[in-house]
């Protein structure tokens, strides 16, 4: 394998950090990205999505020693901060004490690990689009989006990291016989919207816990940011009612938000313009397969898996594909044809596996975690986890707080707890019983059956 | 609605029959088809299967008064003829006395259809092939596959009836939001082979039957022809031991053959030179959304729900899609905007089922119809559904024989049936008392609870 001409597509987050991976191992990494360099851009706001930064992700960080520059931008979250339509507030914590996950601006990061990946020898070229690749030749064909101009490049080694709209994934796929392809658009599409820094900067809500607003259809979140502001995302439907349809005029906007987010409406100076201004976005997921082609090129991050946010896994699922990734060079002496098999073998079921949960999640967060019952049933996974921690990790921290276990374990463990945990939440009297000795005993009799 | 402008992308077997449809409504139709008239061409062998119309197909041909034409190239099949690998023989009726299915040649429906179209009215454009459709002008752009000359063509009302691989379907997905596409290839393919007829256009294997020599893993299956002949087509991996790949020389074909399928060699005299003339071909199931757009474009047919053809459906329920949607036409009184939505509300599900249960029925042709225990199940269903014709249909039937059930329906009937006679079969020694009074009870109580 010549080292010198490894090329990656997208320099978005998964992009970057892949390449720091390559350049540690002495391959000269060339990354071209379709959009121009936004360390030297106004940032865009308006589509972000604060990132949950957490031990998978982390994990791959520290592999490569990024970590500590990283942490410098996070926020730990501790827990879900429930803000009931009632009035009321709820919290639960994530896991057990000292875990949490870490909020951190899309951007931030991004520009954080661009400069890493120079620091380490990458090279990032902008404003390139991939317009076609030809697997014969290992050339790229790109296009200039400035000046139109065409030029290709050619590649030993190739990775598609750009995105859920991957032009990588495209070409791959065209150029593919029985290429499997599953696009699924939930009908919720998703706002940004702004809580600014009280005096300051100082945070007019609790700064480290994940804020929600469950309504049981839809849902509002709000993240920190370091300069004492949140950012916060409504999940809404496209249509119906209520709906983004619906909500046609600065008004209709406020008196919405009023009667369902009162709380927050207070902290939210700019809601008509951010609503009107920032664009309303969809939400895919992307199934796709085979993620790879011979000994040359694979997809990676959300080009190979693009879910939907609810699980906060988007990111740190593609981290840990570059962390996988990187432990198969040493398994197969830099072998890249078994390099790639195994790591398409590997990853595909895990990547379709946080799709799914992710798709469950949304449920969980917009409509289970208003209700007391639900509540009542993770607490009791909490009591018996904390008991008996080797013999029952919730799900949430099994995907969250557990590196160590494959997504795909993660979504058959889960199903089977969920499935003990139905029969215990319909003992009669459930809310009063929950530390008997006999709920450990049935527990315990349903996880050996 | 001005009848004048309607237009069908693809004459193909539902465009075909949906233009008589609604060229008896007045509609002045006109179709452009791909290909050249293969009327006047010579008739493309090699990746037909045969067909076999059942009684949703029939049900809809009868309703534009086509179905005597028809019937006179079909050829009833009673029954499935098992040729096992160790040389025995079973038989298996598809339903009751009474009941078939039936084999006709694809290209010589589809031609037959193509002369009814025309008699009844529509005008049938060939060597044009859709390029593009502009939704806001109504406009279709068609090249002229022999001199590519471009035009255009203006309609009210078009309707995509060009199969699995769909340009209307890609044109309408890439200019739509939110498009849900799923593509799934089985890592099978098929290949043409042929059984020529015996002297004076004899049949040279049992004439009214779907022969099956099913071998766990895949499977050859011979459907008759009008002359004698019968259309052999070998559902295969394409990868793995035995496979397409695999079969590379014509001396590894006939080895495999005469091993594998020794009771049908002596009768393929051409065995060798079909199966390295006739291509191998994938199977595809496609399910998307929306079928429809506004008051002015619908997917029909396998455009909106390609399926491999394990259950006999594909037409069949292009057909039926035909038949709903005409049947709308009265219901909503001409309005395209109400007709188009109630007939997406209506058959995607079933077209979806229909996808679903064709998956399933693969499993069951290749390797459960060799196995006795399945045998005696269907003979177990078999006898219940004769003595409580209202309270029992099998699947099969409420599929094939059924019409007023819809695929949907059937789908979640079938499941629950098999869920009882899972438990049915289960019970020490039921290859004895099958026929007690006990059991019968069973179903009963199964069905009810």
């Amino acid at each position: 394998m010549q080292k010198n001409e490894t090329v990656i597509i997208g320099a978005g987050l998964v992009g970057s950090l892949l390449s720091v991976y390559l350049c540690k191992r002495g391959y000269k990494v060339k990354i071209y990205e379709r959009r121009p360099d936004m360390r030297k851009a106004d940032l865009v706001a308006g589509r972000s999505i604060n990132l949950a930064l957490s031990d998978r992700g982390i994990k791959a960080l520290e592999e490569v020693g990024l970590m500590d520059e990283i942490r410098k931008i996070c926020i730990p979250m501790h827990g879900r901060f429930m803000h009931n339509a009632d009035g009321s507030t709820a919290y639960q914590p994530y896991g057990k004490e000292g875990q949490y996950i870490n909020s951190v601006s899309r951007a931030q990061l991004n520009c954080k690990l661009m400069d890493l990946a120079e620091e380490h020898g990458a090279q990032i070229i902008f404003n390139q689009k991939c317009e076609s690749i030809d697997w014969n030749k290992n050339e790229i064909l790109l296009q200039d989006t400035g000046n139109q101009s065409l030029s290709t490049v050619h590649f030993n080694l190739l990775f598609g990291s750009d995105g859920a709209y991957a032009a990588t994934r495209l070409t791959h796929q065209l150029q593919h016989n029985r290429f499997q392809y599953n696009q699924y658009y939930i009908d919720f599409g998703y706002k940004e919207l702004n809580i600014p820094p009280g005096k300051n900067g100082s945070f007019l809500l609790e700064k480290n816990a994940l804020h929600i607003w469950p309504r049981g259809n839809y849902m509002m979140i709000a993240l920190p940011n370091m300069n004492g502001s949140f950012t916060c995302t409504l999940f809404f439907p496209f249509e119906g009612n209520p709906s983004f349809e619906m909500l046609d005029t600065k008004e209709k906007v406020t008196e919405f938000f009023k009667q369902t987010f009162t709380d927050a409406v207070p902290l939210m100076p700019t809601l008509e313009e951010d609503f009107f201004d920032n664009p309303t976005s969809s939400l895919v997921t992307v199934k796709c397969y085979p993620w790879i082609r011979d000994d040359k090129f694979a997809l990676i991050g959300d080009a190979a898996h693009a879910m939907v946010p609810f699980f906060g896994q988007g990111m740190n699922c593609g981290f840990e594909d570059c962390s996988v990734l990187n432990s198969l060079i040493d398994t197969h002496n830099g072998n890249w044809k078994n390099i790639l098999a195994q790591y398409q073998e590997l990853r595909k079921p895990d990547g379709d596996a946080i799709c799914d949960l992710a798709l469950n999640n949304f449920v969980e967060m917009r409509d289970k975690v208003a209700n007391p019952k639900f509540l009542l049933q993770k607490k009791i996974e909490a009591n018996f986890s904390n008991k008996y921690p080797g013999k029952w990790i919730p799900l949430y921290s099994q995907v969250t707080f557990s590196p160590q276990i494959r997504y795909s374990e993660a979504l058959v463990n889960g199903k089977k707890q969920e499935d003990i945990m139905q029969q215990v939440m319909a003992l009669p009297n459930i809310d009063n019983c929950w530390q008997d000795e006999a709920i450990e005993k049935m527990i315990f009799e349903k996880m050996n059956a």
